[in-house]
């Protein structure tokens, strides 16, 4: 899949088939977050693999907008240091999983709000770092389609120049 | 170009021909980060493209760690919110123009600290938005090569089910 077809088409999935995935394509997503750039080239990120049954659906429980991650084939849990910096380079490293993994045909989404004393002590994440989000990943139940997305048009985002002067393309 | 392919060649470049980027490549590198993912799908955030040389030149000159952005063909200024949230959602669509530019040919890098009263006046940008970064982007001068990237071995990175517990692939 091109990069461009890749960024496009890359739905949110929070439905997924009952398939396990590939070990080496789950060490493929994996290599996906350790190869992306981050600040100063810190790579201060942790991922917690889980792929237990039992986990996922003990994520899924405790995870208040993640329910559907007790379904998942795989989720994995990005723990970042508690400054600015952190979140932003996780993200970093979320999105190019997302992509990678929508490559090889598996669905996933961001659950949030996971950063919470339970979900830290069931995956033993240290107190003084930050869980910044679950990935569940599966392959999607339903065809994934052409990637239809309700975005706001260019000229409302994109300015040109200057901040207010908006970019015609 | 396939999509772990850009990911895992993906290098930061700070050094550009000068040789200007088509419009309809511009506009893709744009519609990549339209097409971003964002929380809540709320897409609050702006893109500033610079295209102007003297514009290019001054962002240079006021940006303390990216003087390169002189050099480039294309600078985008990414504008959140000035919440928590904002620099994730930004740092999604950043990988996204960066990936999409990189399969186009097109190197870029990340210019941070940018977020000054200085920066923010000469781009016109409003005092409760933040400037979460500027990516300059333009042709390496340089073959880019084969994306040899110094980075942690997934041992030191990923773990197996709990925290702590190595990740063996």
């Amino acid at each position: 899949m091109q990069v461009f077809e890749a960024v496009e088409t890359l739905l949110a999935i929070r439905s997924y088939e009952e398939k396990s995935i590939p070990p080496e394509t789950v060490t493929r997503i994996l290599q996906a977050a350790r190869l992306t750039a981050s600040s100063k080239n810190r790579q201060d990120w942790d991922f917690v693999v889980v792929q237990r049954k039992e986990s996922l659906q003990r994520l899924g429980e405790l995870a208040r907008t993640g329910s559907y991650i007790r379904d998942a084939a795989l989720a994995i849990a990005v723990v970042v240091p508690n400054h600015p910096i952190g979140p932003v380079d996780g993200a970093r490293a979320i999105q190019d999983m997302m992509l990678v993994a929508w490559e090889e045909g598996i669905g996933s989404n961001w659950v949030s709000n996971v950063n919470t004393a339970e979900v830290k002590a069931f995956l033993a994440i240290p107190e003084d770092r930050t869980l910044l989000a679950i990935i569940p990943f599966g392959y999607p139940t339903r065809d994934v389609g052409a990637g239809i997305k309700d975005r706001k048009p260019l000229s409302e985002i994109a300015h040109a120049e200057k901040y207010g002067q908006p970019y015609g393309d």
